[in-house]
């Protein structure tokens, strides 16, 4: 499939929404569906789906809608779920646990292969067969595994130091949860949850409904 | 002061950005600056941020820049931090115990006033020394303490009818971690954190470099 290029980030994040509501399709039996149908599914209009999907080649057939295998496997291939990633977590307080016990990013692609700490009462701790390691042994441990994507838990005083560790170390795409804004080379991948940042959003948006 | 209508959703989900890099430059004694300055700081054009703070009235004199504290307290209102919220966690996992523990949300305005769970070993522990109860108590608990927002950290099986049970108890804001999109009279914000689709743009950009 010949892939269009500067798409905008706006689609690339409701991609994973296709990627949702595709899966929950197939498993419910559904082969095809019209962009009308997806549309009201996903709470998008039947244009936003047909403009969206047409930024990555042609998907679908005038009057037969989409093929939904064929439109998830293409979908999964732009989000980069052909391959699979090894992914470390730096930080095994509650958000780090958290991340380490969600199951559901093994089943799309990202598997745990390490998680390091500064607390010596954490680490050693057991998280899904994975043993809390001492963040000391960090760089030894990226020598020796090559890691795609390292999830930042720590506090934001320690987070660009962490992040400049694992980016000196070959890591490739960083999940960032500390409340910074890191620095990184170009080539690096910053993808950040902030959330003081969604919750205040969320008091903003109910202080006023004028917003579009 | 007089704000203007139609603000788009892009425009505020960057407030709280402004919000935390004036707190940097207040805590470090930065009373006055340029949007060039301010732009380089945070990562915007400075046309951008005359154009962002356009949006919401009159900020800065040409020539002279943003006064911080000022604007801070602008952006603060704008936020909805002029005022203080209660806050509820269903669900006492590993991300509603983060959420429980996170002090900073506190400090901004958002107070914890209950945790909720079906686990027996889950109820009773403490965090924070708010316990958590029977998820049975919860409507009991809503009509007699009035409760501005609701965070779902329940599996995606049970987040529609927390969610429900919660609106239908005067509960106004929905922050929601559980990957599903929930239905709500108009009236209701939702805050979706969907970590799985987070992850999924990460693997996406790492693949391709050419999104704009």
């Amino acid at each position: 499939m010949e892939r269009k290029k500067n798409i905008s980030m706006a689609v690339i994040r409701r991609l994973p929404k296709y990627n949702r509501y595709l899966k929950e399709l197939l498993r419910t039996d559904v082969d095809r569906i019209s962009s009308k149908e997806l549309g009201e599914r996903i709470g998008f209009t039947a244009s936003q789906i047909r403009q969206d999907l047409n930024c990555f080649g042609d998907f679908g057939q005038q009057g037969y809608g989409y093929n939904v295998k064929e439109l998830l496997n293409e979908i999964n291939g732009i989000l980069g779920l052909a391959k699979e990633y090894k992914m470390i977590i730096i930080g095994a307080g509650n958000i780090g646990q958290a991340i380490a016990n969600y199951t559901n990013f093994e089943r799309l692609a990202f598997n745990l292969a390490g998680i390091f700490d500064v607390n010596p009462k954490l680490i050693g701790l057991k998280i899904r067969d994975v043993e809390v390691k001492d963040i000391d042994e960090l760089a030894g441990f990226l020598k020796a595994t090559p890691i795609d994507i390292g999830v930042i838990c720590v506090s934001e005083n320690s987070a660009q130091t962490v992040c400049d560790m694992m980016v000196s170390n070959g890591v490739k795409g960083i999940w960032n949860f500390a409340p910074v804004d890191l620095e990184v080379p170009k080539e690096i991948i910053v993808e950040n949850v902030h959330l003081s940042e969604s919750l205040l959003t969320l008091s903003c948006l109910m202080n006023d409904r004028t917003y579009s």
